[in-house]
């Protein structure tokens, strides 16, 4: 049975897999599918129509609207070290109380 | 119910507490810990006793031994991103058959 963490990475292949099919990277309309499914509040919380033109072009190394695994994995690594971020100090405040 | 790439995320977050504790980084015996825990595998697989310090020493910013969230998620994604690229390769091949 794999630990925690190599299920971790064997999900993010998988679900960039599943969305890229065949062709082997995400074009725009997969990675609004792929946010849509997997981070259904993201997308739902941005007041922005242009959100999703912004993320594509915040990946640097998609200019051709190509999204391969490694930008995939750096648009992830962004959420969560947002997310962490905003978790420690949550935490911290907790600790002051 | 969180989604499966919720869950990943989580999961990363949490698995770095974990073993980070409240210091909030991870030494260079704690990251030993959590790759034993969490990749079994890889450093049985090491022939090379140094492996340990190598990692450390590649993951630039830690140079004072600390090792943060983002060094952490760095170390992940290029684990990740090696094991995506042998699968693209083997998937290549067995279409070939």
């Amino acid at each position: 049975m794999p630990s925690q963490m190599e299920h971790v990475m064997e999900t993010m292949m998988f679900t960039f897999h599943k969305f890229a099919g065949v062709r082997g990277y995400l074009t725009k309309e997969d990675l609004r599918i792929l946010m849509e499914k997997e981070f259904p509040g993201f997308l739902e919380n941005q007041k922005d129509p242009l959100a999703m033109d912004k993320i594509m072009k915040d990946l640097g190394q998609c200019q051709d609207g190509k999204v391969n695994f490694q930008s995939f994995f750096s648009l992830i690594a962004r959420l969560t070290i947002a997310c962490n971020d905003y978790f420690v100090i949550q935490m911290k405040q907790k600790g002051r109380k």
